[in-house]
């Protein structure tokens, strides 16, 4: 007789007691933190995984693996280095695509789990003909007496943070989703700054002076670390809390290229959580908090692995934030982990590597490539340009970007094969000179990238060992990871409206989605 | 009070009383079914689901979708045009890293969900520095008194078949790993024939004729169809059912090129149920039966989408023989369906399609890239490789090329970019006149296989908006779904070896895994 059948009758008996026990005291969680991890799919949160190892082991002076190219598991393995998301106890699925789309934007996909509606893709809000306006889990859950806080490492009026409160025909009115932020009343938001706050966005959108709107509304807007950081001691209602710096587009900076005065997502959820749950205590009604990794999704779009490595560590942090106050509450917390898509069509795996891995060769990018882009390639073009398509002294100029590659992105020029050192070329020519972004080659391999940056972070990325087939959004199914009270119900493989519908399920704020506004 | 409140003590009770019930008579299922996609991942499963989704469009006269490109969503949802796999109740994950390899190999990975091992590349049952071998699940399941049966598509002393019966420290030790399997007692063997059968694969193999060991083991080796779905009516233990054509290193063939005289996994899989089963009922001790999809994975190796889709499709319908199973004995069988890895890095998006799909463009392909190189290419290439070689007449060479392209994947000249039309230009040029393999850019390119092919599919492939970045199996997480008795032990996050230790924990064949030979 095995353990198995020994342990059986005890164990089904325990099981029994335990759940007359549960539903005896069986009510929806207080609190709910949903984060979307913008682009995030197994693929990003394994590249991560690897490059925690990896670093790891180089951070210990360990070898990688046995053989170059190989990476011990038991690096791998070590819940150190693993992301926090991964080890909740419960996993799902959830197909992605849009009313029309494979491959959803971001607007439809928040629609469908902020909504549980299916729409056309840029759409917010609203059904595929745009003319229905549906009510989010967060406006249910405000409807109930709970507290709500958003925040988003790109602009507050953004497609996904906008989805969680407002209803427009096309995601590109911004001026509208912002008027419509100001009239929410929920207690927090934090992140990014706003598209368009003082006019019209495009033809079409309001124009409006969204600040006058939001003080108004009886908003306080933040943009300094000291004042928002200071809300953990005196939290305080309807806030609107903008990290310092804003980098590209009203978002905040990418993970590996933020200063200290700047806030991480975990600390800005961090302060969402004290606002949302007050000083002293928690919130008699609870609260919901969306957290978006906005920029995980930016970087992938540009194919650069290790800003989306740097943003989705920053993301899981955040999750952790989350997990601490689930330690305190385990009975009245649900915490919801996923993706809106995948982007980039990023693998863990490449022509050049084969079945060897080196994320050691990522450890030497410094930035971002919009830092890159902004702030040192402007002086290297202005110094060489001439030189370069005059054609006059141009190894000079080769080895000072030779230099200055291996400086910024540790990409070294001799490790290249041929026909690595000949795309490299091609793109510094074509970063330089001009290229012609009709011609169906260029188009393929930049993008609309800046061909010298987008190439480099194509050549080191796949020295690693990972690809990219893609500058857009992919329709791969994407991981769910949920813990806490009702966790359960986010088993299974379902469809990203089923995602709304279970959560409204689960917080008890509605009988079925959608819900018309 | 919403319909939850009210109807939450009602369903609790009657929980309560199914639990008291479900405890009573709860047993180890008695037949456990394990499908095993290699090389399948959330991509090659959302790329079939894409195409079923589009063909049921073209099939039935209808547009994809209301603006070119786009897919409705509505076709995707239809559950008819969705795979058996993904509509089981259970879905988790699995991290697919062996001991040292990031992107692992099948011969690791089948030890790992096999025996509970993580080992190094190349090695069958045994720990990673191969000096102890471990016992499979249907090893143990044996030992319990379960019938066994193992099934695979690709040879049956391959990789992944052979985890379930055989130890070696190189999974090239072909001749080592069929003896090992006369020596079994297993039930049933199934699909592709053997490699090696008659002498050893490299220095260090045994020297032994299988077919002889075979028969004086008491096996029946049938390899025509009509013998092997005679076993239906008349089921016969210990036979190995070779499917008649082997057609390419003694794998079945491609399901898109499968003749009416050869089975399908499906009717494989039917004919193992009858033998493990009997044919009056079920065996008093139950059984395991394993069933690969292998050629999904080469499939993926080349980089060829339709192949891939084809024998996925097959491999779902095997699972679907195994769902009417489990409708006659619910309470009793457990099903399992997942990958090993992913291969190919193939992604849902590429970029030069963007946010749009066009599977309707893979409608076209008749038949896989193996069965163009064996039987359309060798003539053409005959016909025409001294005109092309010496530039003479070469433009009679291009235009019959173009109508053959045409005529064998629909794939249409004058639909592609000047970029697609120079890779297809150079590829035709290099498979009829050579090329350095050596150099980066080809090996990049083609990979090896055969340049005019494997361009074919990338673009083909790329123009539907799949894309592909290596040659190799990648390390990105794979999905697993589950349906039957203990089938919700299954949900979650985690390692490929913890599927081999839920297996022998649910099916009650050991107390803990890994267990030494």
């Amino acid at each position: 007789m095995t353990l198995r059948k020994k342990a059986a009758s005890i164990t089904m008996a325990i099981v029994a007691i335990m759940l007359f026990i549960t539903t005896a005291i069986a009510s929806p969680p207080k609190y709910v933190f949903f984060f979307l991890g913008d682009g995030m799919s197994n693929t990003q949160i394994q590249a991560t995984e690897a490059y925690l190892a990896t670093k790891y082991a180089v951070d210990n002076g360990l070898e990688t693996g046995p053989k170059a190219g190989e990476l011990n598991s038991a690096y791998l393995l070590n819940p150190n280095n693993r992301l926090k998301m991964t080890q909740m106890p419960v996993a799902g699925m959830q197909t992605t695509y849009d009313s029309f789309a494979l491959m959803t934007d971001s607007a439809s996909s928040a629609t469908a789990f902020a909504s549980g509606v299916k729409t056309r893709s840029a759409v917010i809000g609203m059904d595929n003909t745009m003319t229905t306006s549906y009510k989010s889990v967060a406006q249910l859950a405000r409807e109930h007496g709970m507290k709500v806080g958003i925040i988003s490492s790109v602009p507050l009026n953004h497609a996904t943070p906008a989805a969680y409160y407002a209803s427009v025909a096309n995601r590109n009115l911004y001026n509208s989703i912002a008027t419509q932020m100001t009239q929410t009343g929920y207690e927090f938001f934090g992140g990014g700054g706003l598209i368009s706050p003082e006019g019209p966005a495009q033809d079409g959108d309001t124009n409006n002076n969204i600040w006058n709107m939001l003080g108004d509304a009886g908003y306080t807007v933040l943009n300094d670390r000291t004042s928002i950081m200071e809300l953990k001691n005196n939290p305080k209602d309807k806030v609107v809390c903008i990290n310092p710096w804003l980098q590209d587009g009203q978002a905040m900076p990418y993970a590996i290229d933020r200063p200290e005065t700047n806030l991480s997502l975990a600390e800005m959820t961090d302060v969402a959580i004290n606002v949302l749950s007050g000083n002293t205590g928690t919130n008699g009604n609870g609260f919901f908090l969306m957290v978006e990794g906005g920029k995980i999704d930016w970087a992938c779009h540009a194919n650069d692995a290790v800003a989306v490595i740097g943003d989705m560590i920053d993301f899981d942090n955040a999750v952790s934030t989350a997990l601490e106050f689930y330690k305190r509450y385990p009975d009245d917390t649900l915490i919801v982990v996923t993706g809106d898509h995948e982007t980039g069509g990023m693998t863990i795996g490449h022509a050049t590597t084969g079945y060897k891995a080196y994320y050691d060769k990522l450890l030497g990018q410094k930035n971002s490539f919009v830092y890159f882009n902004e702030n040192q390639w402007p002086e290297y073009k202005e110094k060489y340009s001439q030189a370069v398509c005059e054609n006059s002294d141009t190894l000079n100029a080769a080895n000072s970007m030779i230099t200055l590659i291996q400086n910024a992105f540790g990409l070294n020029w001799e490790e290249l094969s041929t026909y690595q050192q000949d795309r490299l070329s091609w793109a510094w020519y074509h970063s330089i000179c001009g290229y012609d972004k009709n011609d169906s080659k260029n188009a393929h391999l930049y993008g609309g990238y800046e061909p010298i940056t987008v190439s480099i972070t194509h050549i080191l990325n796949e020295q690693a060992s990972i690809g990219w087939t893609s500058y857009a959004h992919t329709g791969v199914p994407v991981p769910l990871f949920a813990q806490g009270s009702d966790a359960g119900t986010f088993s299974g493989f379902y469809d990203n409206t089923d995602i709304a519908k279970k959560l409204a399920s689960i917080m008890d704020i509605a009988d079925e989605l959608p819900i018309v506004k």
